[in-house]
């Protein structure tokens, strides 16, 4: 199979801000891990992160025209809480999209405890830290 | 590692009941699949479930106070939107519970977008069918 | 027709408790009407009364899989208000169960105006007293 | 026993309109049901129908100042939802009034689930189609 | 001065229902002792109760195109928690009108605390029976 | 194609009341410059209007059991915030009906944002004085 | 009969700020007018301002204590809106309590559309400027 | 006088769980003290405890029916924030009640801040540890 | 040790004053037991009461400042439901306070439900009459 | 005229996805009919679409500054219901903006009846698919 | 300029509680430090303090009728979140009023979220300790 | 220090726009006197402005990775009331953020009440016009 992991907003700090919520791995770290777990499985896997909303639904738009993967596995960061234009363009695709936080969002402020996404993705995957995305990966394979 | 997968109200008609929802392999189905994978990675596992509140507290008391497992993993149906109960429950033990839906619960009635369990659980993971166990599993040892 | 009578919590002490509200005649006195109005129409009917949410859960499941009656007269007590346990039961199974109370609920304390059951239900029926239970007989037959 | 049968708006179009929801027969055929049935317990049966409010104020007016009833059968349609002027009507009349539904209120748009009227009325009764009508009888007789 | 004393839905029973709240007047005496207060101030009054809400917009229409009127002392009972309706009409016409009530309103049912009237109209009076129209007028002219 | 005008509560007044906010056509002028419109497009229009809601619901009965138009031109005035009533009758006719406002509704008191009518419509036009009218009826043609 | 006229927080500034909305004659020119009105009338009345809630309190005690008047005409300013304890202190009291504003505070503000006072007071008088409390006496009278 | 102590949910790990909220008495510890207090001052008390909540049902039922105590002192843990099923239990019985915590629940999550039973219970007591019970009785007896 | 025993707001008026809800104890009756409670204790007890919020506020700053007893037991009326002042004053200080009504206050009028107190105060009691006060300073020495 | 035909986030994708709800046209094809009708009424027309709201954004600045167009019609997508930005932007510009929505956004999920910007937009049209452009287009001639 | 310094409720206590929130200076000596900071400016400042919200109440309208300040710098403390009457105080006057708060009320207990004066104020200034004084006179000036 | 003005959206079309609200100043006149003034205290300070959500989170990133600043003062203009992505940019660096707003946006619409970023800057200042910039940098150096 073929996966797309896309990364929203302030995911590129990763392991260099507020490491006691999200740990010291730099997202490239956490990339090489899962490329490595996915190459094990025989599978194949592309990165994309951006902090602005619309490069986003520009990427989703764009595996959906050239069918160029098979599951988004999607850590949309604090859009997450908002963002209806991310809501649409996944709805809008016919790739399954599986949500995922490296923390446990219910267990952190209030407004983390809202997602948009949820209702048009496939499923939700939280709380496992890096490994959540590798979790995302297995799920969908299972 | 020894796991107990907890499995709460109504889930005894797995198979049996709404298939469109909850598709058509039987709670034993899905345990016996659960074994045949923990077999396979060199883990324990054990079953329980209970459509009585009470006694899925108990169980949780009863592995907390004999350190019977190294994790929980937990569908608590319908309980999961109300039940405190299983919330103090979980909260009072230090043995690490994951929340596990097999439906998207973000996609269907409004009452099914709150738990009050998932504040205190390590992690959640829904919308997977009956993997969504295999995946809670695959993610603690991950 | 087999009907079965399903009574919740609090529902053994009618006529010993709140007379004003609930009247002076006793569960068994009430059944036992029940009992002879079926009768005269020809039908069957069998009790249950259980201040355990759980065992209403599991009588729901056995008439389902024993296909034991052709419909469930249930008053579910305080449990109407919160139990989406109950709830989720009533949705799994095939058999009709209608709602009933003997006291008109919206003309008491505001949180028994919300039922999480009716909307699963074929029916509800409040307000006359231990006839409620007749009239849903009735309005099933009709 | 006197009975009257009061329907407000838009039932003038059932079994004309939405069919699925309200079934086939007309309002003509559920009364002409209505009669025989009344008519084979020794009872009388008037019937009104209007898409005014304030007639349908008028009209219960008229049965309390001529005593020319025993009890209200009464379908208020939408105004059930927040017609306020009928709450005070149906107060303001010592002529007990049962508030019925032909569908299952509870099961349908969320403004539905809210009625101004039932906590002044004897009691409620939905859910059984055009049988609604005469389990509300039965249950004033009972 | 000209005063419209306009009565809205249920009023017409005043007298004869709940007396504990609405006293034993009839609205027919109230009005004749409206009709001796005026005249003893020099001052005209006419009266007008309807039970259907368009015909108190159509009435307010009509003491507006026909600046037939000084002041209207309105009283649209029930209407008064959710008639917009009645609402715009006060508005849109250039005529002072105050809204009465016989009850004190915010010693009843919650309902009974929001006017969607107040806010268009010149003040508000409540709580003094039969008096609060006789104020109203008093008010007007001081 | 056949039109009816369908005009609510309070828009007799047109162009005689609040002349900043509804402009200083009366409804009669509006109507003509429909009538013309309507001509030069080869199309017929009727109109109704009136200030009582039972009327309105007559009225959308009455098109729909006569089958005499195409499409309803709909401005109900204040009833579209509450009236469940007209929501009621225009789901159950078959002739779709175009919700229109001559100012806009969002720009103005909060209680003028709620549409109760606009779901079961087929589209809504507001904002554009006497001429949402005229673009109601170029839309559905178009 | 004897009257205390009592007036809360910021009424001491009446005549001196926001002229629009509070007329332009000080407080002392209001009490001037009530103590010729009252005295026309062959009544007493004395006042009492303070911008200290708990001076209110102590002086609705001391009037009932001293059974030193027959009606307090009350104006609490924006102690209207949150004093509980001022509603405590008219509750405790059995004199009855008339709550009167000059201007209609239905129309201002949305906090001033709820008042904590209202429903242990006798009634409601606002709207009519200074002659708010005239209209309270005269209501009371009456 | 005769006492029963009743426990709900989780509160058998008392001692045992999070002992910085809790304490590190266990409940047997804290029972033996009370039978010490009770004996001291010349009083009886038997004590109970389940984590299932019809049991607990069940116990005050039996009190009732067997007139068997004078007072219950309730400690019902989780259940204490939505088991409307102990709430009418407890109205349901004619022996006071005394709602107890041993934590101060009002400076805890918001959940713990609403009590269903609060109102037909006889008195409310927290954050006085494992002296609230005694605190209790004492009120009870003073 | 040594108590100061508050009282806020209206509790002058005890036993003067609504008797059915607060008996028939004057507060000097109350204070005069509290002080014969506190000498066969061996406690020194003084006592303080006003209707000024800002006195309340003085009085808990003076104790802390003069470290002039061990623990407040506070009653403070009307203002538990909204005084933030209060609140802070209590937070303010190292002296344990202890939250008291005499009433159960969760019986009564919904705003009465919520204080702003408690989650800084030690603990709460209320619903005993007069022996709540005791009751407090029994659960303090315990 | 010169009109700006400007399309927010996912409209690029309009005749690719969910064909059911916004029709088969591409958003060329719709432009293509745009043009033509405009040229058709001898006015001009260009358009505009990003997924980037901050670009939105930009093209209204400029048009603002170039006085390029002398309207807007606006379809803003799912930034409708929370881009306060564009809000901003539409209120900050004196070039009349008109919201557009092809589909009946009422009826549709509730978080799309909720548009930030319809009330500093000079009206809404919605409902008739891609004629909802022309519709606005109209609108603003007429 | 000449300023006025005003502070609320347990502001007197700055400097000797919550050290960690409010710091270890004193009101006495952050007043100090204005003062020069004032003088250095060309400046006069004067300062007052009460615990009793009338008292400020008092305070207000004294520079107003005696015109004896330029601004007002003012920190009401918990009063910031209920007080009314210091909001028509403060709207009252025409001299301009800066609110200031020493810690981030944002980032604190929700209701501290919440101010009633804000809107009637000039500006707002919070989270620099005791520099906000400072700054807010140097806004002020700037 | 080292200082970054950061501007949000619309906030380049200051003194352009809505005159009345925001001041006829251009930002780069708003600039310029910052710059004047920080160079007047020995300060550096440098500008960014962007329209795009994302951008702002990059130029917050950039100055958190290169330390190129010590405080941000931060207009986000519309992004205050509903950026989460924002927020999470602010909470991720270790370099203070002052919110800052040129009108009081207390005094505004109600979104504008709102600030998502509040709770994780050092502080808020607003109503100042310009010089809410100049404060804030002051209120840092204090």
């Amino acid at each position: 199979m073929k996966f797309l992991v896309l990364n929203g907003v302030n995911l590129n700090l990763t392991g260099l801000r507020e490491k006691s919520v999200y740990g010291t791995k730099t997202l490239d770290e956490i990339n090489a891990e899962l490329t490595a777990f996915c190459k094990a499985n025989g599978d194949e896997v592309t990165f994309y992160q951006s902090n602005i909303e619309g490069e986003l639904v520009n990427k989703l738009h764009e595996v959906f025209l050239q069918k160029s993967c098979d599951a988004v596995i999607f850590n949309a960061g604090a859009f997450t809480h908002y963002s209806y234009a991310l809501r649409d363009a996944i709805a809008a695709i016919d790739i399954p999209v599986v949500e995922v936080h490296m923390s446990n969002v219910h267990a952190r402020e209030e407004f983390r405890h809202i997602s948009v996404l949820s209702s048009v993705c496939k499923g939700v995957i939280c709380g496992f830290g890096a490994n959540s995305y590798k979790a995302a990966i297995f799920a969908v394979k299972a």
